[in-house]
């Protein structure tokens, strides 16, 4: 399993770069997940008139509801650390691991900048590549270097 | 950890049971896990104009947004078998779960009548208690025969 983390200012096009990547690495037949950290605080937006949340709010830890081919889990995010999270990933045999934000960690990472007054890139460590323009000459560089995201490798910055 | 079944027609009041019991549960310190089937076909309901919900619908298998306390995971359902939330459940130490509906599954279960005229006891499996009235007492007697609902012993019923 390869984690790669994904970092630049608001507006700098994370979601579409990493929208564009999924389908790249879907038509390659990679096992993708993503993990995003939801911005400015706050909690997932979600239905809060199911069933599933209301065993949440009485104080389950973790509540899942299972669909025709989705599944939902919402969890109390003391039980999980963003290591217990890969390492499950890794268990269900996941391949790529996309992670948006989450500035402060030290993981090999992807940054987009917003324009050419960008400061993000002193501010974060462990820079593989930055994206500038063109999104599939990144996905094929990446590809060809996996081995710099290997998860075995890469723990250590957990 | 422990694995109860909670089944019961439509409208015999599973959803206000299983509410009560993970407060009752709550209050004594157990680490309270659910699993629920989302009736009539159909995916758990979920807010779709997010970024991680985009990401699923280009091909992710797995999303999670994690927020302040909560997280969110919305999964490809083929990645996951009850066997595999359960083991994954017990990794991160929850001490019970409660998996309602699933009537065609041979788990320990509490059944939920609906009336007199309710005939799903002719329709399933491994029936450990009935609830009529009294939640309390169900929740006391299930309390001092956990081991009935062991995790490693009901996992051939899976």
């Amino acid at each position: 399993m390869y984690v790669v983390q994904v970092v630049g200012y608001k507006n700098s096009g994370k979601t579409s770069f990493i929208s564009q990547w999924i389908e790249y690495l879907r038509r390659k037949d990679y096992q993708v997940a993503t993990i995003k950290h939801h911005g400015h605080g706050g909690e997932p937006e979600q239905v809060q008139e199911t069933d599933s949340y209301q065993h949440f709010d009485r104080g389950a830890k973790l509540t899942t509801v299972i669909g025709e081919n989705q599944l939902l889990i919402t969890a109390d995010k003391k039980k999980f650390s963003l290591e217990t999270l890969l390492l499950f990933y890794q268990s269900i045999d996941i391949d790529i691991v996309i992670i948006e934000g989450y500035k402060q960690l030290a993981l090999p990472k992807i940054v987009l900048l917003q324009d050419e007054m960008d400061t993000i890139l002193e501010t974060v460590e462990n820079v593989k590549y930055v994206y500038k323009e063109n999104p599939e000459y990144i996905f094929n560089k990446i590809e060809a270097n996996w081995h710099d995201f290997a998860f075995e490798k890469i723990k250590t910055f957990l």
